[in-house]
């Protein structure tokens, strides 16, 4: 079959690799229709990772069940359904506790948590390509209406959709309250979306791309340019009280000041001034234990200085991690076709698959208009 | 009346001081029967704070209704009360969320809570005296039952052993569950004492004073010596999987490390690693956004490097801040009231108020044998 | 004053009584600016309560503040509030869990609960008169924007949007949902609205009224005529699975059959039928232990052959019971302010206070376009 | 193999059938070292169910894995397992959402879950025999310590010990509250246990057999003899307030009065009156949408005179049905392990399956001293 190959740092090609096989009773065969390129696929293209020359990329797949193992019971040839990103088992504490982000079954022990073709995640290779196996069949795939309508909403439904609402979760926003975001890139904006759907009353988005802060506006947020001066004070300036209720960090480790310079704590702290006392932080921009590329030696380990005397002072709480875009890929599913949500508002591209490589390049340099790009393999 | 007055760095004396009146509707007068010198109160004692000379120290207090203001319900003269430490009004949105601690009424703009008898908490003198003044009378009673029954009990009721419980509430600690605290001082000793009032299973305290762990050991818990060897290590190699399901800190800012020497993030990133994927963390030992004494510029702001990559990794939460002590203690109370809670088993010493300079004195050079002193002035 | 004064059933009169005095330094006095009429007031109209000529009603009350107790802090002369209608004091233990429906201090022993001008909710005058008298002020009130912008919206506040809000509470209802309400009424409709808000994906609801059938589908949900057949089969027909998440009963025990006949138990029974296996149920359609014109003798008690042994193997939940609205006001308050939320759809009359004999015979006889009058005392 | 084999009405043999065999790739063969008889067994003993003669009883089962399909990951021949008694596959909603008593997979479409051994609960044999099938192995098995250490304590994870507590989570359980039990049977004084775990405060049971309120004593829970009043009235004279927290019916629709009259309601209503206002009402006691030997039509279809006036004007919730037995096991597992749970003080007798018929008699005649029976297949 074709798939998009990592060749090294700046290099993705599209060739012929092995179809896969059926492995196990309770695995299956996806034939993709859909598959996203995420922001995270980017830091292994640039060979910021570990991550070896040959594998396939693709955590964020939908398609047509193609074939079934011995072992599945509920899914079919012919199903159309969705994968969300977390490859999990459905049966470890974890999974069963809904965590299936750090599900303790399908990667190393001492680890948490599976993904498709993700470097550190198990030995599951992505969608990137015609064919996916997914183990775990029965609990990995989300059934979807047969059919092709809302194909791009549906797509969303792998990881972008889910971790913007966990973002939600994490905060613990509730009906009426304020939310700040900070990011607008597809995730914080699937997380503004995700507020305004729980009922939000109003809802900020920090950013300092127009493009992405007009998005945020249309939305119905309240767009706010860290380039204006202070984003706490600002949005503070705006509400009664002295900070919202809930706070969002969809940036992450790699944060820049005003200044442009890196400032890996900087949203985090941030987040602390804008939100109230006894409000929350929902984190889902990524921050980890090990990072080569870091401006200092603590931040190479993961260690930030985080204002912590502040934090506790104003009583917050703070819910971190990846999203288990399982336990919410459902309940999203039925609003999508309810005609309630229409996630797709963030896809900018849908492209064949041998249009891969330009994708990747013209995504990783920000070109405008790159925003979320579908790859569409069997077109 | 006679009161504990502070005079300065190690000094306070016992003095002739004006009587409380009675200066808002919503007022009472209690003479207090007991009330206990806690930790917290050496910061100020060792001038380590903006304390100014002349003020009453003294948060944990209980006693006798005395007078009553003229827009009280719910509160008589000759009432048997305990006073939790937050002053708080009882109708702001913090209060009634619970959240008395962050009460937006009782101290200034931009703050929140009130303290009796502590800096920065608001003008409310404390109860190291004969009489104290209650404001929010309704809301901040607790009623308990006449007599002198379970006064020691009673009197934990005002900050430590709600304190301990809020430890177990911000973790998240459940039935079955593992709990490792860390700090086996009155308030880590309240907080491993209501985890096992809520059915965990396992129960680690971490510690290096050995009277403390022994106390540690006799509730039931699993006592881990710190200078025997890093405590996550010790804890993770007792039990089965990667980690316990809750981590409580009830050191703070002060923590030392085995050297002795002060690490402020030092038990917050032993939680980290102490707790599992998606675990909890509960932050009640003191955090604060300005230290003077501070070994170095970071902390001096409250700034800490917090290993935030591998929390993240780890997908945990944390939940930190003073206790609404008010929120727990009328349930707390009526364990004790059952016969199924003995809060008082941390108290050392009844001591008349006369003897509160010798206190002091010895509680704060840590002498053997002074955990946890009530003064009692009206005895 | 001129107030709305019960003279017996079937008959109310504006006459002059007595200006309201404070009473406690707790008080306040409102002059009121918007009081509805609400569908409960007609047990009184009718005659068929234990109500006593001379009374005043009005439980949906807003204004402006005239006079202030001594023992208010929060509250002043002029400030525009809106009272939520349960009276409740803030600190008995039902308050503090935010019940304030079933407030401990307000009424008798061994009842729980107070309203204005409601027969067996204390000794409470209603708000359909230039002025009402508020105890507890700090805790009664609700602040809202000076002006008289949103002043339809806000009326709603006092009761039936926190009633329906309540109602999604009480089944349990989130986002991605789907939901079934029984009865289209005013506070039928704000369930609707208030599920609509929280992120439903499907609300289906249930009247036989066209007009409010029209009303609901106006609002995005769909209307389900019960003469066309069992609204339960209707209900599930429509969807995935064999029943909805989540149910609402926004009728109570003066159900009719499609015969027209009463059936008081006929709506929960439906509603056991038409959620799914451990759906949840909220009930706040008015349910009595006493009811002197019921159809037999086990009704008259408020005892209703229950489908229990269905709702058991079903493994559903059932909350019950009259909305703490105080809880949701200021949420649903700033909905309302964003912009978010206008829940004045359902007003269809703004009359001077004299005009209140007119307004209660023709809503007593449901003449069409009579679903939610507002008196405005001081036009 | 032997099992034991129902031949009709008040009649049980131990027999020879044929051996289980794998089915399925999710399935495991388990040797069976203890399987308990339940009180619900009696129902299908006495003839007055559907079973039809030849099946085998038994749904509280633990044992050694005999045999292991191919596409079973986490479970290996050699394990010592418990198995909840409902059989569930752990992927559908409902068992992600933790409702593994309502599996929608198992069991006949517009159903939910399913039973081994029991008439209604799906095509699984009992575990009254030397070997059991069990399908979707990786879910349905809690793995325990290798070795025959607790065996009667986690012989009771199968069912009684998960129902009772479960009882305590639908009723809302929290630290220091007050909780009435309906019945001492098994699963009331695991009920009671439960809530001890939990922290209760006081803990009332309620029955008129001797020995049984004697156990609940033991347990430190405060019996009440029905005999000797209305047991509402008992529970409400000895606390303070107007109810109990919360109240459990581990009683059902066989209730009977004082007068030892059937009365399906008698305890429902009863706890209407013991519970407080706003207090939760946890119903574990089996109650059938069906039963023939009913004493009236109404309760013959599972309808019954549910005093729901009283209980709405209490603002009380209920929550019912079978227990999630798969969503507790492990954590009250960890809780036997840690030695702080010791539910096989309910046990009575472990006896060989040989003796089945006569304990199944002695059992059904409600015999002294036959209150919870363990046999051992393989002994």
């Amino acid at each position: 079959m074709k798939a998009v190959v990592y060749k090294g740092p700046y290099e993705v090609a599209v060739e012929d690799v092995e179809d896969p096989v059926i492995q196990a009773p309770s695995d299956v065969i996806v034939r993709i229709t859909s598959t996203a390129i995420c922001g995270s696929d980017l830091h292994m293209y640039e060979g910021r990772t570990d991550a070896e020359p040959g594998i396939t990329f693709g955590h964020e797949n939908m398609g047509i069940v193609e074939e079934v193992g011995s072992g599945v019971s509920s899914v079919s040839q012919g199903d159309r359904v969705v994968l969300p990103f977390n490859v999990a088992c459905g049966f470890c504490d974890n999974c069963r506790a809904g965590k299936s982000a750090f599900c303790l079954t399908v990667n190393d022990p001492g680890t948490a948590g599976g993904a498709y073709g993700y470097v550190g995640m198990g030995p599951y290779s992505g969608g990137q390509a015609e064919y996916l196996l997914v183990p775990f069949a029965d609990y990995n795939c989300v059934q979807l209406p047969q059919g092709d309508e809302h194909e791009k909403d549906f797509a969303m439904l792998a990881d972008i959709f889910p971790t913007g609402y966990h973002a939600t979760e994490l905060a613990g926003v509730k009906p009426g309250e304020t939310v700040a975001v900070y990011g607008a890139g597809p995730v914080g904006l699937m997380a503004a979306y995700s507020a305004q759907l729980k009922g939000a009353s109003r809802i900020f988005v920090v950013d300092h791309v127009q493009n992405r802060l007009d998005l945020a506006k249309e939305l119905g947020a309240e767009p706010i340019n860290f380039d204006d001066g202070d984003p706490a004070e600002q949005i503070v300036d705006k509400i009664e009280g002295y900070g919202v209720d809930r706070g969002i960090d969809a940036v992450g480790y790699q944060a820049t000041a005003r200044s442009g310079e890196e400032q890996p704590a900087v949203v985090l702290n941030q987040l602390v001034d804008t939100v109230r006392h006894t409000g929350g932080l929902g984190v889902v921009g990524l921050y980890l234990p090990s990072d080569p590329g870091a401006p200092d030696e603590h931040s190479a380990k993961g260690e930030l200085l985080f204002r912590i005397g502040r934090f506790f002072e104003k009583g917050q709480t703070m819910g971190t991690g990846q999203a288990d875009a399982k336990q919410y890929a459902h309940k999203l599913r039925d609003l999508i076709i309810a005609g309630r949500a229409k996630p797709s508002f963030v896809v900018s591209q849908e492209l064949p698959l041998a249009d891969a490589p330009e994708a990747y390049e013209k995504f990783d340099n920000r070109e405008p208009g790159y925003s979320k790009v579908i790859l569409q393999p069997n077109r």
